[in-house]
C-alpha cells in the first residue's frame, strides 16, 4: 500500500481512544434512573428508538444523546419522571463529556512512526468541540495535521473530503473500527481502508450492507498497520 | 483589495440568512413557559448565565441551547417545572432546528458575482449538521467550495484555517456580522475583514475588546462588498 498513499485518515472514537464503553456505562446509569418506571432492557430499546428518530435532526455526539435520553425519559414514564431525575440525566451527560481520554494500545507508537511519511488527519463524525477536547486531552494533537468533521460518514462525504484535501481517492487510506462508517463508504469511492475491530460497537454501526472482505484489510491490533503502510 | 485575495470566508448566521431573531423568538416562548415561576426578564438573564457556564462544554448551536434552556428551567423553578413543560421546551428547540432558511438581501447576487474570481467558503462556529442543513435549504450550496466548521472563532482557529487552506493570511478576507467573531481575530492574524452589521446580535457577540475601525471596512448592505472586492 505504501507508495501510493499520501494521507491517512484516522477515525477517533474506539480507534484511538475508548468511547463506546463510556456511552454504555452512561446508558446503564440512565436505565437505573428510569428503573422505577420501566425495566432496563425496555428503556435501552426505547432510547435507541429515540436516538434513531432524532439522528437526522441532532446528528452524532453527546449533546444529541443527552436530549434523546431526556425525551425518552419523559415519554416512557408518561411524564411521571421528576425534575430531579431529569437533572440527574443532565449530569450523566456532563460527566460523559468530562471523562478522561483513555488511549487504546500502541496508538502513540503507531502515529509517531507514520507521521514522518504521511499527512495524518482525524476524520470523525462526532461533534467538533468534543473531538478537539478529546484530542487535546489525549496528547496526540502534535501528530495530526487537522481534524475533519463529517456530519455523517457516507460515500458522498468522503468524496467531498478527498476533493477538499486536493488528492485522488487512491492517495487516501482510512483506518477505523466501524465497517459501516470507516470501511465500506471508503472502499466504494476507490480509496483504501484498514479495519481495526473494537470489542464494543454501537448497534447503529452494525447495521450495514453485506461486504466483500477481499476489498479491505482487517488487523486485530493497531500496531499491525505498520506492516501494511 | 481585489488582487491579493484568493479565498473569501463568509460567516453564515445573520450574514447570509436570518438566525438570531429565530433564537430570540424561541427565548421569548421559553420565557412564556417559565412565566408561572419567574418574570420574563429574569428568565432571560438566567438563561444567558447558564449558556455562558456551559459554553466551554457544549459550544455553539441549537442542541447546547436546548440543554441550557432545560437546565435553566429546572434551576429557576427549583425543580417545580413539570415534565409536560420540559417537553414543550424540547419541542421549541426542535421547531428552531426545523425553521425555514430566510436569505438576507442580495446574498445570491453577491455570491454569483464573486464565485468566478474567488474560492468561497462558509466559515462558521455553528454545528456542522445544522449549517449543512441550512446551506442545503438555502439553495446556496453551489456557490461554496466547502464548509469550515470552527469550534470557536478565535485567532488561533483562524490561523489553523489559513494553514489548512494552504494560503497566506493576506490571501484571505472574512465577511461577517460579528465584530468579535468575524472581524477582530481575522485582522489580528493579518487577514482582511469586511463587517456587515445585522440589527440583532446575541449579547455574547457584543462582548469584545476595543477596536481600531481603520483596520477593517464596514458596509451596511452586503451588495457593497462588490465595490471593494
Amino acid at each position: 500500500m505504501k507508495n501510493k498513499i499520501k494521507i491517512i485518515g484516522f477515525d477517533a472514537d474506539d480507534t484511538l481512544w475508548v468511547n463506546e464503553p463510556l456511552y454504555r456505562e452512561t446508558e446503564n446509569q440512565f436505565c437505573g434512573i428510569l428503573s422505577p418506571y420501566f425495566p432496563e432492557n425496555v428503556t435501552n430499546k426505547e432510547l435507541f428508538k429515540t436516538e434513531m428518530q432524532n439522528l437526522e435532526m441532532y446528528g452524532y455526539g453527546a449533546k444529541g444523546f443527552m436530549l434523546s435520553m431526556i425525551e425518552t425519559a419523559l415519554r416512557i414514564s408518561q411524564n411521571k419522571i421528576t425534575p430531579g431525575e431529569i437533572n440527574q440525566i443532565i449530569n450523566l451527560g456532563k460527566d460523559l463529556l468530562n471523562q478522561p481520554v483513555i488511549l487504546l494500545d500502541d496508538v502513540e507508537e503507531v502515529l509517531k512512526k507514520l507521521q514522518p511519511d504521511y499527512k495524518l488527519i482525524l476524520a470523525t463524525k462526532g461533534d467538533l468541540l468534543d473531538q478537539e477536547r478529546k484530542l487535546k486531552k489525549s496528547g496526540l494533537i502534535k501528530y495530526f495535521h487537522h481534524i475533519e468533521i463529517m456530519s455523517d460518514k457516507h460515500e458522498k462525504n468522503y468524496s467531498k473530503l478527498i476533493h477538499h484535501l486536493d488528492i485522488e481517492p487512491h492517495d487516501f487510506v482510512m483506518i477505523g473500527n466501524s465497517i459501516k462508517s470507516d470501511i465500506l463508504p471508503v472502499i466504494n469511492i476507490g480509496s483504501k481502508a484498514i479495519h481495526v475491530p473494537y470489542h464494543t460497537t454501537w448497534q447503529h454501526e452494525n447495521d450495514h450492507d453485506e461486504m466483500d472482505n477481499s476489498k479491505f484489510v482487517t488487523v486485530y491490533k493497531l500496531i499491525e498497520v505498520l506492516n501494511i503502510l
